[in-house]
């Protein structure tokens, strides 16, 4: 006979003594005799809060213990009942109250207009980075890559739950999501908890520091046969992976990099897939799926934001203007190149170009994420493995999204000149964005009546010169000739 | 009653008493009593030479001066007689011995394949620079353009007939084509000699460089009214210019510049303007039209090569592969950007963009054409007046010029890696061009049994460096990681 427990836990994943709080994971622990197949268990808990009913999956941890997870995202006296095949699991019920989200706790992220926000309504600015298999790496360097995180703009990683074969990633991992090895083979209906709790940890950790984990399902670049399970073992991994993780509020689904190079995998699988995350993550996340050179059709209701990689070798982020108008859903550039020197094109772009794009992209209403490649002795290279911060773009990127955070709110495109375009809050705020062209000047027009602060940003420098008076009528600004600038124009 | 004379001018357009040779122009000259409407004087002769029987318009050059010209192609006796709805001018005969052509006169510029030659077959590699209004500025200026295109790279100069009025250009010329001045209005029917027998000088001065004068015959940039004429006196100008101009072995004609920004203009006047020059010009020069926004439907047959003006802002030159594509014909973009720090974003690229444009273009298998707009206190910018070339591109576009040179023949695309374009020459002379990426190495796999001369080229530095032996299989080619680089194969 089980006995639920329910614990919150905190952002490390330690059970503390606290009592729960809303926009934070709570946990129900069903203690049992470890059954023979426990993974093929069928466990769920029903949980009426204040505000609705939801159900919630439950999943095998190991050691006889069964975990049912929720994330309250409004205060209030829950209850719940669990529904089970095996007879020690089912019909256990229990109360517990959840106090009001501690301050720094804004919920799980969603989409607003063609931009995001947490739960609670506060702004999320998804200034994403890359480091697919960092959490497969040595533990040190695991911790290296939290370190340069912490020092870092970025509120968003993406990176794979599975680990990755490839170009400047040819290492086993310690751990596996299946028990079994690179040897042996794996026994793809039986989990290795210790992965997963692993993994858990480390989202854990990416909270602690403010950022989202943009969680890769399914990738191709696999030695191991995680690409080519069959389509039974791919949704036992998915429900299994739904049923951990989606009580983490900052976790973000998605369902493949590069999708249409997963040849084993076919048009209705991603479907499917997509299907059963709806069916088993009571808390919505971000789901979306991201492409090489074909680009998923986005106007799928499940696709919650478009996950792009360009599909133009030259023309990247100004794409985002179409996506947008193509899909009326937010533009996440997930990869648009990368910063560094590697042989391949996605991979040498100069910081000047990375940044350049970034900005763009931001211009248009969309978010370009960063990457970086470096060739490296030791073949530790930020886009894969994570570890150290090489480049010139992620300062410069930050100043990026200082100055985003100092708009008045989330920047859309405002018609603008043919050759710089715009976007801001209309009437409040504008940033005309220059890129590769050095103009010695721009004249504006503005509106009678209206009078503005104009600042002179060099987006490369890293610099804001205001102009020591506000501006009205028609009015010509005078700069640099050097690319990369961008003009602000603040209601005065 | 009129006698003809027959006389070869040389390059200056200068009477000389050397006898008549092929590709260089031959002018029938009949004196008569001035009519009271010169200009509306019908007259033509029928040349028969060689190889076949042309007709030649002639035309009204002021002083009771009548005049033929005609561009022999070929050596042989030639003979003519006139028809003329002017009883002096009328069946007036001759004939005359055209002699070998001189050692660098080449002849017209035709079509050969996707790119050019000479009528004898000698290949024309159209480096093109843009000078619209060199021709209406002072005498000095005019020297002053000449001695930069002696010194440069270029091969061909876009330029207008017209006046221009625009930006940086709001002169008054000294000459206009047509009798009266911009303050009393224009007699269009009615036309200034002057002003055509200095053009000729300087399409000949030109030729003596040997650059070829590719002549806008409409643009939009008037304060005149030349580019509202009627439809008669547009016909009536451009039977003129081509009366006076076919003979004359350097010309292309280009119906306008940015043809869709002529609003008066129809798509039917372009047509017909095109059926004019095909009707009145026996040489069958190079004949095109430009676009600002709306590309013309260059797969019309008398459309010689595609003059382009880049369409997007961000993917210029690139398109060269989809353009060739589409029209099967040379393509020449012969605006895209221009190196300067103007306002306009046409006009302030860095000398490095507008270097990686044309290279983009040549490895596409196209040609991109240069200009330069520095903002200047004497508002003397080259794209318009000519005068002195102040940036870093011309250089650097001459160094492209040497390598396309060096090549066995015109590069054409050839299969390549998806990040790096590539021209040549099957089997003989590989061009890889990596653009704006910076890779610090990359790896080539070529055909078994084959070897090869490696060069690395920086094309902004304007070095090759030859690797010491040739190279065989695959292998690596180490690289320096800065943007601008090629790396050249040639068969050992």
């Amino acid at each position: 006979m089980s006995h639920p427990s329910t614990t919150a836990r905190n952002r490390s994943g330690h059970t503390v003594g606290a009592a729960p709080t809303a926009m934070r994971r709570h946990e129900i622990t069903l203690r049992t005799a470890a059954p023979e197949h426990p993974f093929t268990v069928a466990l769920h808990a029903e949980v009426t809060g204040p505000d609705r009913t939801i159900r919630i999956p439950g999943f095998y941890d190991g050691d006889g213990m069964f975990r049912l997870r929720h994330l309250p995202l409004t205060p209030g006296t829950y209850s719940f009942r669990t529904v089970s095949d095996l007879a020690d699991l089912h019909g256990q019920e229990g109360t517990f109250d959840v106090g009001p989200a501690r301050p720094n706790d804004h919920g799980p992220v969603r989409v607003a207009g063609f931009h995001l926000a947490h739960a609670d309504g506060a702004a999320h600015l998804p200034i994403g980075t890359t480091a697919y298999a960092w959490t497969h790496q040595p533990e040190h360097l695991q911790e290296s890559t939290l370190a340069s995180l912490r020092a870092a703009p970025f509120t968003k990683l993406r990176m794979c739950v599975f680990p990755k074969w490839y170009q400047f990633n040819h290492d086993e991992p310690e751990r596996f999501p299946f028990e079994g090895d690179g040897d042996g083979g794996f026994a793809f209906d039986r989990f290795d908890v210790t992965f997963w709790q692993h993994l858990e940890a480390r989202i854990d950790d990416l909270a602690d520091i403010g950022v989202q984990a943009d969680l890769i399902l399914f990738h191709p670049y696999d030695r191991w046969g995680f690409a080519t399970m069959t389509s039974d073992q791919d949704d036992a991994y998915l429900r299994y992976a739904v049923a951990r993780l989606a009580a983490f509020p900052n976790v973000w689904w998605s369902l493949a990099n590069e999708y249409d190079l997963l040849k084993s995998k076919t048009p209705e699988d991603w479907e499917r897939f997509a299907a059963i995350i709806g069916e088993e993550d009571s808390v919505g996340h971000l789901l979306s799926v991201h492409n090489c050179w074909e680009v998923y059709d986005h106007s799928r209701p499940w696709v919650s934001h478009a996950s792009m990689q360009r599909v133009d070798l030259y023309k990247t982020a100004e794409m985002v203007t179409d996506w947008r108008e193509r899909w009326g859903k937010p533009v996440i550039v997930d990869e648009c190149g990368y910063e560094g020197d590697i042989d391949q094109g996605w991979g040498n772009l100069t910081a000047e170009e990375m940044l350049r794009r970034t900005w763009e992209g931001a211009v248009r209403g969309g978010y370009v994420g960063h990457g970086e490649t470096y060739l490296a002795d030791d073949e530790v290279l930020w886009w894969s493995k994570g570890g150290t911060l090489k480049g010139q773009s992620p300062e410069r990127i930050g100043f990026l999204r200082k100055l985003l955070e100092e708009a008045p709110g989330p920047v859309e495109p405002l018609p603008g000149d043919w050759d710089a375009p715009r976007a801001g809050v209309p009437d409040q705020h504008v940033l005309v964005y220059l890129g590769f062209n050095r103009p010695r000047f721009r004249t504006f027009r503005t509106d009678p009546g209206t009078s503005w602060h104009v600042d002179i940003i060099d987006t490369w420098g890293m610099t804001v010169q205001t102009l020591p008076t506000p501006q009205e009528g028609t009015f010509r600004v005078d700069l640099p000739a050097r690319p990369y600038m961008a003009i602000r124009l603040r209601a005065a």
